[in-house]
């Protein structure tokens, strides 16, 4: 048998126990995400009380399904979720996915244990239960009570089911998508260490996004970090650095919170780099899968539309350990030559409130730019005198002669950052951007 | 003479001089933008080279002007501004705003100082030169290239145009609006400090968002910060924590950059936000003036539709020096008789993903919290299962027993949080609630 992430790829059946035609409930919201998000396969939805829900005929038990099931899908109450199994143990079903809550985090753990029992005896793989659902892009199969999303090349693995929904709903802000989504919950089964694990060789995974509350074996989960971090970019968020917090993800996905300064030190032992939040974790899985750098790249040239935008973000930049080396009279000479534009300032070059995104850009290709600097940053402000989608065109089509990164700020920057990103990296504040090349030049 | 916003509210007749009528010039943005935000007094546009400009007959000269003029903002070349400001003596101007760069910051000292002395010698207040301009929403005056401001009880003071208009733009994503908005320059005449000392007694305005790259008199500014933070919330964002970005400053607003360890220093003296982001100190500013607690209310109790995003919130807080303390047995009796919910967790209270707002909310009147906690933070992640518009609804209309802030993320929370964000605070990132909160409590 493959990988989860191999039986994510290839799921063609999927059934539901627990289907419902009614608006709100847990299933009626995974049947219509499944139709939504536009699933080919056979669906079966089981709930003993409807013939038909959402057009599909419903099945009284999983033994009436007529065909193979690849994927179950189970909202009942948790009582009797294990028999449900049983049930399906016969259809062939390869993964279940178990969205019930009312397990081990609320202290029923015989009920978790008896539920892993005939998981194992049945050999199928085990996702949650209190999970909020899969998602596998490849698959076309989006089984989860959680937003919509687009396809891409993210991974978003995460304890808890919302806070993996805002980082999806983050990853499209940014005009970006995801590989899957895998909403671990109490995880006996599938852990957080095999889906890193295996993330290392997926292929349709560029960078990761994981939110964590605990770690059930250490070493693994560093050594699969490690390894992950090695062949792509992962962005973790750790939930639980106090008491309070901590004694939380007990009644929360059942674990023991790992200690906060642990599991930091972990982290950064396996390279990964460590968010605050989540939005900051999606910005830094975006900038650093498209950013082609090197941890050496220091020298920064900063240009900007914005004297003070610019100088703010170089603040940060500074405090980051780059080195804004200013222009020498030669480059300058040749920018303004190059540009027919007046500029103030030194590092950052400033072209002032009054130019286009179309003349910035043109210091971007100059050649000369390598002898000087390593690494450039454009600090944008839009103004009323040019479109969003003008000053998308003018950066999506740059040829840069130095890795570059686009912060754009004020308004109309989420429509630019949106349409931007689908090519370019892009950060929408000083902080992240700093924080993310600090952790590139490891400063 | 009064203060300098005193003649901002009353501002009756504006001669914009330098008026284009070509679209993207900044003589054409400013005589538009005043148009655009309804400003009813006169308006009298002077270029030689016009007859009229959108709509309005166009003077050869500020000596041709048929009336007064109360304020005069000023878009033409540096070297001709001196003597324009000489021809608009006669008219009674009182304040004139200077949009022109090309003085100080350009190493022309000598041009600002000849600006200064005619200001000087023709009794008119001088904003600028190298202004973006100035917003006036008592006045209902908007003379400035900078985005169309919302109105409302914000005053935004910028030595940067573009970073002023970023925090006018983050205000409206709050549903929030400006007072004044008043972008500095190189400021030989009115200056930052004179700025915030008449913002104290300003009855127009509950807070104030300052961009700062420099200070002209040290301990001037400390005093009128000082008294300005004891009379309302202030938020300041500093440009230039470093060696190049300093420098800028110089090229930027003409100004020697306050060493970043200084201004840290007077900032939290003066008892003011000291932010690091623009957005960052937008939110607090919003959250300060909305969120009537004390300094010593640091017993919080979380409530939540996500165990995750509350975990991870409450992580932030107690970091922060919040005291999370764990629900008592006879108050989560008492939550769960009037909710009629089961929940999960302590504190943060868990209601689960299949919760709604309305539900939610009903724990935030019962009266027996006031004996255990004495701040409420509702975090929230909204579900398919209902709209935006339900979920500001039930925020909206709660009366809470405790001061309460609204954290919302994921789909629909950009909806959400400029709606409850007209009558409630409401906070968009973890790091941000928990940054104000340790400001207000002196951790």
């Amino acid at each position: 048998m493959g990988g989860v992430l191999e039986v994510l790829r290839s799921i063609n059946s999927v059934s539901v126990v627990g289907a419902s035609p009614i608006r709100g409930r847990i299933g009626y919201e995974i049947l219509a995400n499944l139709v939504r998000y536009g699933f080919k396969g056979e669906v079966y939805p089981v709930n003993p009380k409807y013939r038909e829900v959402l057009g599909f005929k419903c099945y009284s038990s999983p033994r009436d399904i007529p065909g193979e099931v690849d994927l179950a899908v189970i909202a009942i109450p948790a009582p009797q979720v294990p028999k449900a199994l049983e049930e399906l143990c016969g259809k062939g079903v390869k993964l279940a996915v178990v969205i019930s809550s009312g397990f081990r985090e609320r202290g029923h753990v015989e009920l978790e244990e008896r539920l892993l029992r005939v998981s194992r005896d049945c050999g199928v793989r085990l996702i949650g239960p209190n999970s909020a659902g899969v998602t596998s892009t490849p698959a076309r199969l989006h089984a989860s009570i959680e937003v919509l999303p687009s396809e891409g090349k993210v991974a978003v693995v995460s304890h808890s089911g919302a806070v993996g929904g805002v980082a999806i709903y983050e990853l499209q802000k940014l005009g970006s998508g995801i590989s899957y989504f895998i909403s671990l919950g109490n995880s006996p089964d599938v852990s957080l260490e095999e889906v890193l694990e295996e993330l290392a060789e997926d292929p349709y995974t560029d960078s990761v996004v994981a939110y964590v509350e605990w770690v059930k074996e250490g070493r693994r989960f560093i050594e699969a970090l490690r390894r992950l971090s090695r062949s792509k970019p992962v962005a973790v968020v750790k939930g639980g650095w106090g008491k309070a917090s901590s004694e939380a993800v007990k009644t929360h996905t059942g674990g023991i919170a790992t200690p906060y300064e642990l599991f930091k030190a972990a982290a950064k032992q396996a390279g990964a780099y460590l968010a605050e939040e989540i939005d900051e974790a999606v910005e830094a899985a975006e900038i650093l899968r498209k950013l082609r750098t090197s941890p050496r790249m220091r020298r920064v040239l900063v240009i900007t539309n914005s004297g003070g935008y610019g100088i703010l973000t170089s603040s940060h930049l500074e405090v980051a350990g780059a080195e804004v080396a200013p222009l020498t009279e030669d480059l300058a000479r040749g920018i303004a030559l190059a540009t027919s534009k007046e500029f103030s300032g030194v590092n950052p070059i400033d072209f002032g409130g009054d130019s286009r995104a179309v003349e910035i850009v043109k210091a971007l290709s100059l050649d000369v730019l390598r002898d000087y600097y390593n690494l450039a940053v454009v600090v944008y402000v839009p103004t009323s005198a040019e479109t969003p989608k003008e000053i998308c065109n003018a950066f999506r089509e740059t040829s840069e002669v130095l890795p570059t990164v686009y912060l754009v700020a004020g308004g109309g920057s989420t429509a630019i950052a949106r349409c931007v990103s689908g090519v370019k990296p892009v950060a929408r504040r000083p902080s992240n951007l700093a924080k993310v090349l600090a952790y590139l030049w490891k400063t």
